[in-house]
């Protein structure tokens, strides 16, 4: 089987986008997937520079003249393999074991890239897509995609498009296929009280100034009720309720409180009443201190009054809460209730996300449902990401057109850990998936 | 000066309790002391081993049958001398600039122990003390006298007395005179929050279960009200209050709080409302977390929740409280308000201190007040110390006496700092105060 031998060729690349010696190793993996798609039959196949990793771009015109653009998106760069001694074989010499290729960079996202290339090449040959294919293969997405943004802007002409598909994601189970019409937004800020000038003994001091760690603790705990409930003044304003058939929809996944609670290893899950575990995760906001620091933290004793204390605090988003709105709310509740005695500065981190969210009446999802139900055998269900997804956001922004996700993997497969693979028999699922979405894209497209 | 060299000879010897390579020393200083003691006319000098080091003891009786014993407490051991590069000169080898002398223990607490000695001497050359003097010079004092309490046990008889006087300790400056009629105790916990088994994603799982550092921050910040007042049930219920005798001397400290806020450095003074901060800070208990930590401390934003968070509590407390009973009511409250979702676990550290406070009363400290008040030319104010004094309550559980202080330091004399020194006219206070005390105190009780 050659599409085997040269999907592990593809895998022997060492494209770690993050590490600097691994530079010329990305630069290779770009001109691989250059030359696969052009032997394809992709045209106008280009490898454009950005101030990092190259993007890989091409794309194949549908002969019909009202055929929509469709937009494949996937990364050819890999997370770092460490730790190396936890790998069963050496990440980048693929090792093929039953159903499995094992490797770095084999499900996240090589796996995808190279089925999508294999669909083209099957549609090519017989006679052409019914859509106009576009690839954009970027090789930074383990690094946070940095110049995908300024690329865009730059070449938003040839980046049109009427859908955004990623191969890069997965399904919720292997048995299980899901949409993914969702994820949330990010927004991270420091908090950071200052008390005495330096640390202070805690009998010469204690009662006649105030402790930072005590007016620390004060503050985050005045961001949420003992429910759950963030308490933080208009922060819940503009976030849009969950409709009723986002309701159904989530009910409809089949989710074990008590097998999550256990992998989790909490005494019992917490969160704001009146959602279910679900509705919390995919579509109500949240504020968590991802971490706290003051003071001594060694072993016994040590009888001070920090002269400070910290902490971060991160939220995620949802519809319609804008990260630098909600940003604003966090610091004029910090201002707000701020101890006296000592003095209270908040900052705001860089890199904010937006959520995002398919509309539920997006003419893909139907389509996306039909086609991924012939191929797995049963309806997919509703999903979203409790993380977030900065290029969907970035692909709505700068081109005016959603992404969904058609992405067999599934979540067993250990991406970003030792001994990551990938199942061969997803490559034929996209083979056969893939032209199947594009003949009904462009049906419902017709129609 | 022939007391003068005797006292360099003392200074120079490296008695560094914490520091095993300075066992040697720490021997041959009480070594020293025995012997100067002896030539002072001191009887029954003895070294008494302990599970540490070595406690000097000796004493000389009075002629009068019916005198009070008073017994003589203070230590020859001293702190480390680092930071070296930042003394002057070699802290070992003592050097007298004018009126001073610079040596590590100058201060802390050889020049009064050695001061004692030299009052003693001259009282005994003038016909013996008129009151039963007794010698307690230890070695431990600077790592906490962890062996002190077993010696008093055995050595009950040998030391037991009517009164402590202490030579160790300071005066409120070196203009005016102090009596210190009290110290605060100590108590302290950690506080453990367990979450999920590890950090997690906080896109992942934020809303689906509790965070540790939110839910700590929660059980903190439920311990303090805004203004400072402690608000754990029962922490209040045994604190002795404020009298109106001890209200109206605290108010006679010449005590700016605008100096004391800048000193510090915080943006204003805070706590307990209804109390001056001087009555804050030596009669009124506290509640500080001296430490907290938990979660990412580095640079930026990592997204997760952490799997635990952890503080430590120090309470300082007051008559009448007991340090095993608030640690009770801590870890009782901690208890009750235990955020739902996560494993809360309170350990009480060892090494709890009950506070100190000479009764109004006590016939000593008019007599004190008397002899300061002819050494200053100025009336003592009463102080206390915020901090705990371990040692005064063991002489008061074991021996059944209290202990007041005699000590002619000042606080700017860098003891624990670099360039340690002591003020040589210190020396003569000593030798001019404390025979005047014996007389006073023997002939208060005759009366």
């Amino acid at each position: 089987m050659d599409y085997i031998s040269d999907f592990l060729e593809f895998l022997s690349i060492p494209s770690v986008s993050a590490l600097s010696k691994h530079k010329a190793d990305v630069e290779r993996a770009a001109s691989w997937l250059a030359r696969r798609m052009e032997r394809a039959g992709v045209r106008e196949v280009r490898i454009l520079k950005t101030a990092g990793h190259p993007v890989v771009f091409g794309q194949v015109l549908s002969r019909s003249p009202h055929a929509p653009a469709v937009l494949i998106y996937g990364h050819y760069d890999t997370q770092p393999p460490d730790p190396l001694e936890e790998w069963n074989s050496p990440p980048f010499e693929p090792v093929v074991k039953e159903d499995r290729v094992y490797a770095r960079g084999a499900a996240d996202d090589k796996g995808g890239v190279y089925g999508a290339i294999l669909a083209t090449e099957d549609v090519v040959k017989a006679g052409g897509p019914p859509v106009n294919l576009k690839f954009l293969f970027e090789g930074e997405e383990e690094i946070g995609s940095p110049n995908l943004k300024d690329l865009l802007v730059k070449e938003k002409d040839l980046f049109a498009c009427d859908l955004v598909v990623s191969v890069d994601g997965g399904m919720f189970t292997r048995e299980i296929p899901s949409l993914t019409t969702g994820s949330r937004g990010l927004v991270a800020i420091q908090i950071d009280v200052k008390g005495p000038r330096t640390d202070v003994h805690s009998g010469g001091h204690g009662g006649a100034i105030n402790n930072p760690v005590n007016a620390l603790c004060q503050i985050v705990a005045s961001m949420k009720d003992e429910d759950g409930r963030i308490t933080v003044d208009g922060f819940y304003d503009n976030v849009r309720d969950i409709s009723e058939s986002e309701r159904k929809s989530f009910a409809q996944v089949p989710f074990d409180e008590e097998e999550y609670r256990a992998s989790v290893g909490v005494p019992a899950l917490f969160g704001e009443p009146g959602y279910t575990v679900l509705e919390r995760l995919w579509s109500r906001p949240t504020l968590d201190c991802s971490g706290i620091w003051g003071g001594f933290q060694g072993e016994g004793v040590k009888t001070i009054i920090p002269s400070k204390a910290s902490c971060k605090i991160t939220c995620r988003l949802v519809p319609d809460q804008e990260p630098d709105e909600i940003a604003r709310i966090l610091e004029a509740h910090v201002r707000r209730c701020a101890p006296r005695g000592v003095t209270v500065e908040t900052t705001v981190f860089p890199g904010n996300s937006r959520p995002y969210v398919v509309p539920g009446d997006h003419p893909a999802l139907p389509v996306l449902s039909r086609v991924l139900t012939k191929l797995y055998g049963r309806q997919p269900v509703e999903v979203r990401l409790g993380g977030t997804l900065p290029i969907a956001r970035t692909f709505l922004d700068l081109l005016g057109s959603y992404l969904v996700f058609f992405a067999t993997s599934s979540p067993d497969e250990n991406v970003h850990s030792p001994n990551e693979f990938y199942r061969l028999d997803e490559l034929d699922k996209l083979r056969r998936g893939l032209p199947e979405l594009w003949s009904e894209l462009a049906a419902s497209h017709r129609t």
